[in-house]
């Protein structure tokens, strides 16, 4: 138990978020990046890759939900789900609940970040031992461009484009994912902070806005990522996010939410004027 | 110009934010709190008073186009606008930009924050001398309880339930403003973070429920408050602010928005299911 720790992330030296931390629970450096599990106060336990707030135990609920259910609900038979990076295992518990989920094959580079979540964190970790998850420790630029494996959804749980996660944010990767979905499928990635990261976020759009001929973007509050408001953007091959969902599929699952309902699925697409007119020219429905 | 300034709001001892500070341009105390105001790094200039953050350059659009267009673009008629607090001029400035309203009554305790703002905050200062305007430097308490003019709109624009704005949270200060509105009035209401305050969230919606027919809150994205998540809560007398708004309206105003529009309008409304599980037993539509 420590009396004045701090765990602070900064942007550009312009901004920081600190939060108290109680109790350092785990600290490694494996060959891609540093890795931390702390006990905060009043946040629960967080993971931090290369410094940087992954989640904390109060809020993980709002990014998993998001990342998972808004694609796992539209997709009218989403059997095959792959996800690559989200080593926490968040993702996959999220996207376990949903029955229509045959395979879910997660891909993470860093089997440190696994280990850690495990053994410290299993209210995100809890299901990766779950019979219908192929957990591959491995490079996700290299599965996706070897595997013969076909999906329905590719989830890209990745971290900012710093170390491991940076060909995540190339045009070869998504064409390689394009290329392993489902004539349906779709694929859905962390993308980035309106206020804080336009740039990569434009990026990511662009990629997709070349691939793909849906190309959507929605908007979720964090409560620990700088800035608050952060992003998932969306490449469909046949399915719009807003128009061809249907609700009654959430009413009838039976899956209880703690951010996520039908009507956060249709609203977390409005985008705020300053962001529509910035990226409103790379979607398409 | 300083080297290493930073200005920091924390949260309980679990949570900071903290933002590099340039110049500190102003710095006083009233009778009532201290107002400062600091150029930052990256968010432009900043007005705290005692010591949290009440806007930065870079993001206060997001919470004046917030607290006025939702109101203003459902009342029919929105002739006479009441706000309390405000001191900054922001929400003003929103308000005057609709035809509609012949007068705006601005009742602010601190002419300190009047002052620094108009010398420092011209951004957001800009509109105090327009001749629709009233400003009075005055306790809006008092002003609610002894004026006998009558308005279409209250926009209560406080801080939180600390120092001056504490009476601001009470029964009493809403059943006078239910009975200065006119029989068709909405009164909207800065309604504190769902994630850190959610008890006054509660207290809000509690007084609401007891005096107004409609009851409803939205949630929108500031940059800088802790948690990103914020809300405004609504008493109606008769508008609900869904149901009754004429998306036209926008169109036809030809007004340029930063944050709101049309579609945000809507969906601010869609409560995440944490939150609605909490409040949703407060609302009336």
């Amino acid at each position: 138990m420590y009396s004045n720790l701090w765990v602070e992330e900064k942007f550009e030296d312009i901004y920081g978020m600190r939060f108290k931390v109680e109790n350092v629970l785990f600290s490694g450096k494996s060959k891609f990046q540093s890795v931390d599990v702390v006990e905060t106060k009043g946040h629960g336990k967080m993971l931090l890759n290369d410094g940087l707030v992954m989640l904390t135990e109060r809020d993980e609920f709002i990014y998993h939900d998001m990342i998972s259910h808004i694609p796992l609900f539209v997709h009218p038979q989403p059997k095959n789900v792959l996800i690559i990076g989200g080593g926490d295992g968040g993702t996959a518990r999220e996207v376990l609940r949903h029955s229509l989920v045959e395979k879910c094959v997660m891909v993470e580079i860093d089997k440190m970040v696994v280990d850690a979540c495990v053994e410290h964190i299993p209210q995100t970790a809890c299901e990766l031992n779950n019979t219908r998850l192929e957990l591959i420790i491995d490079d996700g630029v290299e599965y996706v461009k070897n595997t013969n494996e076909k999906f329905d959804i590719v989830i890209v749980d990745s971290t900012d484009p710093i170390g491991p996660a940076k060909p995540l944010f190339d045009v070869p990767f998504y064409q390689d994912i394009y290329n392993l979905l489902n004539d349906d499928g779709i694929v859905i990635s962390q993308g980035e902070s309106p206020f804080y990261n336009q740039e990569m976020q434009e990026v990511l759009l662009n990629i997709k806005n070349k691939l793909f001929p849906i190309v959507q973007i929605l908007n979720f509050s964090n409560l620990t990522y700088p800035g608050g408001l952060w992003s998932f953007s969306i490449g469909s091959k046949k399915y719009n996010m807003v128009n061809d969902f249907d609700p009654e599929r959430v009413r009838k699952s039976n899956i209880e939410f703690q951010y996520y309902n039908e009507n956060i699925h249709r609203s977390c697409f409005s985008l705020p004027s300053f962001m529509y007119n910035r990226v409103g020219k790379y979607l398409k429905d």
